[in-house]
C-alpha cells in the first residue's frame, strides 16, 4: 500500500509453466511505456502451474484502459493464461450476510467507516432482524429473510434478486449461519467468503467451539475461505489461532474466538478486494 | 523454576468440588510447619472438579518424608481424594522410542546435556538402527527392536522387559512410527508421551504434513499428548503453529514442524517431569 | 467466566511471604462457610512478597458483604497485607479519554455492546470533536477538551470535575495523544491504563509506527499499561505482536498495528475489570 | 525449495527503480534459452530502489556458468545495478563461533548433519574451551583464542588469518559474548551473522534476559540481524517471540528465550546460505 497519484491495473493470471512467460508479460507492459509498481509470481512445483499478480501504473501507459484486454488477450491466448484484469480505483459492491452473533458485522462496517478498505456496502441480509438498528445507524439497507427448510429454495432467489438489484462484487458470511446451496454458491464462483470459527480442517460443522472445549486442545482457531459446495471446504484465505489453557471457559474461548474470527475475516476481505488471490483446486495463491 | 537450598513436596490431586477443599490442604502443611512455595488450582466448572497441584519446603516441615503419604491419606480419603506425591529431588529415568527422523530424540538427548531438565536416559529403543552410532556417543545403551506384523507382540514384551530393567518411569515417542498395543499402553498409563507432527485434531494418522500441504493450510502445528490406546487421541499437553503459505513446499513444511516438533515435544516432556499435569478423561490441567 | 446464581467476592492481596498465607486465607473463608470458586497465588522468589487472588460464592456466606472488610482486616493486620475487596456484581465506570484515531475507541463500545465486559460507559473525553457524532449514536456524553500548552493544567482540573461527577472508576486512554501532568495521574493511581502502539519498552515516545519502519524490525506490537509519571514506563498488562516484512509500507504497519491495539487494550480493561491485576514496583502480577 | 536435477544460477540485484528492469532481466533469461523457477522482487517506494531475486535453471542455458556474469554485467551497467551471481550447487563455508553458552551451537551442528542447510563448517572458534570435547566429536577443527582487553588486537589477526585459511564464506556468532572490532567487521561485510537475545531494539547491550525479567514485559524476544560497528544495530534478518507471564523465573526466561534464539539464528543462517536477502541502510529485502 502506499500514495498513487493515478490508477493501476492489476493482472492476475495463471497457466502452464514453460519458457518466456515473465519476458512476455513484462514486455507487454514496457513496449507500452508501462511502470511496474508490485509483481509476484508462484510456480507450483508439484502441478507445473504458473501464478502472476503485477500491477503498473496508468499513468504514461499507451494503451487506455478500456483496450487494455483487448490486447493483452493475444498474449494470454498464446500461452493459455486464464486472466482478470482490476483497476485499483475501483470500488467493489460488498453484501455481507449474518444472523445472531454481529460481532464479524460490526467489524467490517466500522473498518469500511474508517478507510481500512475501499468498497462500498450497500446492502446487509440476515435471517434474523437483530442487527437491522444498527445497520441501518450506517445507513445501509437491511433485508430480513427469514430462513426455514421449507422457504429456502424461495429465499435464496430473493436474496439473488437483492445482489443483482445491487451489482454485488462479493458477498461476505460474517457468521451467517445458513448454509447455502449450490445454486447459490454458483452464481458467486470464488466471491463468497466465509469465516469459519476454528483452524479448518479442525472442527467442520456447526459446533467448534464445544468440540475444540470437549477436545481439551491448547490452541483455538479461525479460518476464512470461498465457500463452496462442500460445506467448511473452500480454499483457505487465512488462518489464525490462539492459546487457550484448562482455565479457559466456553465463555473465555468465545470471547477469544471472536477476536480472531474479526480479524481473519477482515484480512480475507481485504485482500480480495486489493486483488491478490488466486485460487487452483481447494488451494489459495496470495500474494499479500 | 529458582534456586532451592532443599528439596520440595508436591502433591497433585483431584476430587469431586466441596467446601473446605484449600483450606484442609492448607491446614494439612501448615500444622506441620511447612512453607508453601507455589500453589495452584482449578475447578471445572462443568464437571465440578477440583484440581490441585501444591508445592512445599521439606525443610522445617516435621513430617519425615517417607511418611507424608501416610499422615495425607487421611485428608485424602476424607474427600475421596486422588493424589500422588513428588519430591524434587527425585530424578526420574526416562526412555526414548525413536525410528528415522531424528530430531526430536537430538534434541532431548541435548537438552538433557545441558541441564534443561533433571532426569537420567539410560536407553533409546528403536526399531530402526541408523540413529545407534550418535546415542552410543551420549553413552546411553541403544536397544534395536526391528517391528514387523507378525513379531510386534513379542518385541513389546522385549521392551517391555528392557523398561522394567531400567527402571523406567516416563517413555517418550520421540516420532516413533509404530503403534503401540493396548497391553502395552497399559503398563504405562500417562507415562507414554507422544509428539504428533499436525495441530490434532486435524491431520491424525501417518501423513499429516502430506494432508496439511494438499489441503492448502495457511498454518501448520505439532501436539505432544499421552498416548492412549485411541491413535492420536489422548489428553493434549500441549500445541504450537507456525504460519506457511503457498510458497512453502512440502520440504519447507517439514523443516518449519520439525522446530515445532522439537519445541512442543521438550515442553511437554519437561512439564511431566516437573509434575505440572493431571488428566481427566481426554483432556489436561497444566500448572505452568 | 462461568454462569452465576449470585455473586462472589473477590481478594486481591500482597504482603511479605510468610508461613499460613494460604492456611489463615482459606481458614477466614471456610470457618465463615463460604465456597472458594477460584484461586491463585504467586510469590515472588526474587523479592518474597506473596501475591493472592481468591473468589468465593456470597451466597451461604455468613459474614454479610458490606462487613467482609470489617472482619477480614484483622487476618490482614496480622501478616500486614495489602488488600483490595471486590464483589462481581459491581459494574465499574469507565471514561475513555480519545483523539484522532478512532479505532480502540470504537472497539471498546461495541465489546461493552455486546455484552464482552461488564461496566458503564458514561463518558468519553477527547481534545479533538471528531468523534463526537459516533460517540453520541452509542448515547454516551462527549466532551471536548482542547489540549495547548498553555491550558493544560486547567482543561485537566475541568476533565477531573467531570470523572468525580461522573464517578469514574477507571480512565482508559484509547490511543489519546496527550501526556497526562503527575497531578492528575495521583487522582488515579493504577486506574488509568494506556496503549502504546509498540512493544515497550521498544519504541516509547510518539512516533512508534515510523522508528518501527526505519529500524526494519521483523515483528511489530502493542503494549497496554497502566500510567505512571514516567512516560510509556507504567507497569505492563498485556503486550502482543505481529509480524512484518519489507513488503509492509508504512500505512500496512498502521493497519497491522491497529488490529493489535484494538485486542491489546481491550484485554488489559477486562483483566482490570474483572480485578485480575495486582502491581509491584514497574511490574504487574496478571491472575488470567 | 524442491528437488532439482541440475544447479540454477540465482541473481541478486538492486539499483534505482526505473522503467523496463523486470523486462530486461527477464530478457537476459529468455533469450538464452533460460527457464526462470523462482523470481521474486519489491520496490522500496520511500526511497525509490528496486530489488530483485531471480532464479533460472542452467540445464539449457545457452551461456556457460562462469560467463553468465561477463555477460550480464552489460545489462547491469545499462541500469547502474548492484548484484551477486550465485550457483545452488555451491556449498558455502562456515565458521561458527561460540562462547559459555552451547545451544546455538549445537543446534547449527545437528541441522548441519541432518541436512537441513548446505554448508560445510570446517572450524569452531572460541574464547573459551568448553565445547571443544562436543565440537570435535563432530570431527570439527576447534581453535581456542582466550580475548582480553590487551590481546584483543592480536587474538582477530589470529582469528582472521584462521577464517582465511579455511576459505571462510560466512561467520555466525552463536551466543559469542565478545564485541568484534570494526577492523574485524569490515573483512566480512554482511557475513557476520549475529543472534541477540532479545526482540531488538529493546534491550541491546549485555544483560537483557535480566533487562526484560526486571522491567516485567509479557513478550520475550530473539533477533538475528548482520554485524556492523554499532552494536546490535545491524540489518535485522528474522525475529521472534514467545510470551511470558509473572509466574516466569530468570531461569525459565533463560529456557524459553534458548527455544527462540535456535530458531531465529538457524532462519538467518539458512536465509543467507540460500541467497534471498539483500540489505540497504539498517534494513533487509528477505525473499522467503
Amino acid at each position: 500500500m502506499h500514495e498513487k497519484k493515478s490508477a493501476n491495473a492489476i493482472l492476475l493470471l495463471s497457466c502452464q509453466d514453460q519458457k518466456g512467460l515473465v519476458y512476455n508479460i513484462a514486455n507487454f507492459i514496457y513496449r507500452h511505456n508501462g511502470n511496474i509498481v508490485h509483481a509476484a509470481q508462484h510456480t507450483s512445483m508439484t502441478r507445473k502451474i504458473f501464478f502472476m499478480r503485477i500491477e503498473w501504473e496508468l499513468d504514461g501507459f499507451v494503451i487506455p484502459r478500456e483496450e487494455i484486454g483487448l490486447v493483452f488477450k493475444h498474449v494470454a491466448s498464446q500461452f493459455q493464461m486464464t486472466w482478470d484484469l482490476h483497476f485499483t480505483d475501483a470500488v467493489p459492491r460488498l453484501a455481507i450476510f449474518a444472523s445472531h452473533h454481529p460481532h464479524c458485522l460490526y467489524d467490517l462496517l466500522l473498518r469500511r467507516q474508517m478507510g481500512e478498505f475501499k468498497a462500498d456496502i450497500p446492502l446487509v441480509i440476515s435471517n434474523h432482524p437483530d442487527v437491522q438498528p444498527l445497520v441501518e445507524k450506517f445507513g445501509i439497507k437491511f433485508l430480513h429473510f427469514p430462513i426455514t427448510s421449507e422457504n429456502k429454495g424461495e429465499q435464496e432467489e430473493r436474496e439473488l434478486k437483492a445482489l443483482r438489484d445491487e451489482k454485488i462484487d462479493l458477498v461476505v458470511l460474517a457468521r451467517y449461519m445458513q448454509v447455502l446451496t449450490g445454486g447459490f454458491i454458483s452464481e458467486y464462483p470464488n466471491r463468497i467468503i466465509n469465516i469459519h470459527h476454528s483452524f479448518l480442517p479442525a472442527f467442520a460443522g456447526p459446533r467448534p467451539y464445544q468440540q475444540a472445549y470437549d477436545r481439551g486442545v491448547k490452541i483455538i482457531g479461525a479460518t476464512s475461505h470461498y465457500v463452496t459446495e462442500q460445506l467448511d471446504d473452500g480454499p483457505i484465505i487465512a488462518q489464525d489461532v490462539i492459546k487457550i489453557t484448562h482455565r479457559d471457559s466456553m465463555d473465555d474461548i468465545k470471547l477469544k474466538s471472536r477476536d480472531l474470527e474479526r480479524v481473519v475475516l477482515a484480512k480475507a476481505v481485504r485482500l480480495h478486494l486489493e486483488n491478490r488471490i488466486l485460487t487452483y483446486g481447494s488451494k489459495t495463491v496470495v500474494f499479500e
